[in-house]
């Protein structure tokens, strides 16, 4: 089996889980946030700095890699590991979520989708045959089901719609998945905000069998309350042995709060994205460097932090880069997002070992400012 | 004295010089290349990473600094060094080249120079006293002369007004600087292309006493030959115990040649800039990594560099990451043409300490392909 997952313990006040993925790049402790390294590199960063910071799992996107520099390219250079130098694991995306939110023209039909490059405007296919093809081509430890994520809100008859399309998709890309041993291939439990739909999802897919489930069409715009309650129903009914991925989602709060139904594996373009905007969080909530108030401020951005960027560099010189677009003032912001949020599962993963996550929950919420009434706040 | 320059060694075979820099930042070897961290950053890289790749000294801009952040806000993060997190040394120029090269509007007095900013349109004001009180506060190792450089080509009669009042104004930094026991102060030799004005600024400025003495207005458009030219004839003429300073130049041929002609120090911004075009230093010359020959290369940039981006990264990575607009890029291609000057510097230096540098200089030209016809090309 390309993929194990091993549950080490459930946390007595809540559905948390600790436990361990194991993949042929090795083990993955989880609950896992995985930074986005959308087209074969996580934006400002290296590999090495990645490792310093203790992650052990990435994403990129099969939907970017496919249209450049091209999975042939990528399987000749020996795979998306050795190509961008990441000696862990990797997750591909399955490229359904980008046709659906970049290519300027899609036209969906039983047996794929045809669209537009966002880049070059040029016509392109992807079936659940063809996008198994070029995950496996890529060479991701864990790969995922083609499928569609039905935009927020949507009619209850397309979603219905579209989760039997998604679902015949996963069969298909079962069937097509040619390097089974080497690679997970995840189902993706779509089905809105509808919840009989979702638990019909999970039933069919959980008859297929997969190594590993995705939760997919939340974090699109609606209510985080919303957001909470799908999931929290959908991860009661997932199988208790098999890892569960709950995509596109990764502000802290987010984070523990699944956690707390039940999710093992996160992604999130959030904490880079914000990063290159000058946001970082801290222990204290969202800090705008880039703003006026922090030119003169000669602390670290998070005196609480032990990064490298907290060790080093004060909030004014950090502001000073990003007013001057230095690029040193991304790669600062961006590794410190990244520890931050790479610490704070670490946090979480021993809260839930010694029993105490629902302590850990409340004193997060007490020094961590959250600006109420946001929005699920997400991206692939 | 806050600088001692310390001469180990002079080729037998030509008048390239071995010695060593103290500053009150550590020791420095020379010849020596210095990168240029403009707005108090080396584009895309951080301090440990040229302490990695073994950098002992940078150059920042003072006229950047003076509009932003400001110098006051940097004396009150405790200087230069402690606001970018640089340990080793630093030099500052004086802001003279870039108030004639960047501001749209400037106007020219006995007293100094009234500019625009290139940022923000304000009008500011740069005399020789207002220079030094602001290399004053930044607090670099080695403060520079406020110069004016006259362009290339340009009428004798203006050169010689010009460098009249740049000899007045050596002697106004002299007699405003407030830190002569932190800060070594150097000298500029303008005088244009022309022999008889070098010769006078030279014995100017020597009468003057300087700690160590720059020669300005070269690699400013003229023909090379010109450049080793009227290099050659200057540095003949200055102290011999005393360290030169070749300003905005770093062309590998121009740095073996400056080396020849008894340059001690170089600063340029090509390593950096080339790089961020997507053009490397290899053993053999030139490597546009950007073109399409390299998409499928799975080579280093040169295989015979140890450098991080070298031992890790293919050509074809790197050329993926500069299409893809993709950060690391610019930082892989960077580090690898800021360690391939200093280890050039680094080689230079072991063939003067052997005797051997005129062969060294025979065997470079020998594998690095220089296209000739070139003009001297710099950059400050
Ligand atoms: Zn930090
Ligand atoms: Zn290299």
């Amino acid at each position: 089996m390309a993929v194990q997952f091993h549950l080490i313990k459930t946390d007595p006040s809540s559905r948390a889980r600790r436990g361990r993925l194991y993949t042929r790049h090795g083990s993955v402790e989880t609950p896992v946030f995985m930074p986005v390294g959308t087209q074969a590199s996580v934006k400002t960063m290296s590999p090495h700095e990645l490792l310093d910071i203790g992650v052990e799992m990435i994403l990129s996107n099969t939907y970017h890699l496919f249209l450049r520099p091209g999975h042939d390219l990528i399987r000749e250079a020996g795979g998306l590991h050795r190509f961008m130098a990441w000696p862990k694991s990797v997750l591909t995306d399955s490229g359904g979520f980008q046709v659906f939110s970049l290519s300027p023209l899609r036209r969906i039909s039983e047996e794929g989708v045809t669209f537009r490059s966002h880049l070059s405007g040029e016509t392109f296919f992807l079936s659940p045959e063809r996008a198994t093809e070029v995950q496996n081509a890529l060479g991701a430890d864990v790969i995922m089901a083609f499928d569609e994520c039905p935009p927020y809100p949507a009619e209850r008859s397309y979603v219905e719609e579209s989760l039997e399309r998604t679902l015949r998709w996963a069969r298909r890309c079962q069937a097509a998945h040619r390097r089974p041993e080497d690679q997970g291939l995840f189902g993706i439990v779509q089905g809105g905000m509808e919840l009989d739909l979702r638990r019909h999802a999970v039933e069919s897919l959980a008859e297929m069998d997969f190594p590993g489930y995705a939760v997919g069409g939340l974090s699109v715009g609606e209510p985080k309350e919303k957001m909470y309650d799908v999931l929290e129903y959908t991860t009661e009914l997932l199988p208790v042995d098999k890892p569960r991925y709950l995509m596109g989602v990764g502000a802290p709060e987010d984070l523990i709060e699944g956690v707390r139904r039940g999710v093992d594996m996160f992604d999130c373009v959030l904490p880079t994205r914000i990063a290159r905007n000058g946001t970082v969080w801290t222990r204290r909530g969202k800090l705008v460097v880039r703003n006026g108030a922090y030119a003169r401020d000669y602390r670290p951005l998070d005196p609480e932090c032990s990064c490298y960027t907290c060790r080093h560099f004060t909030r004014a010189y950090i502001r000073h880069l990003l007013k001057a677009d230095e690029i040193l003032g991304l790669r600062l912001t961006t590794y410190h997002n990244l520890y931050f949020l790479v610490h704070l599962m670490q946090d979480i993963r021993r809260a839930i070992e010694e029993d105490r996550f629902a302590e850990f929950r409340s004193a997060f919420y007490r020094t961590f400012e959250i600006r109420k009434s946001e929005d699920a706040e997400g991206g692939r």
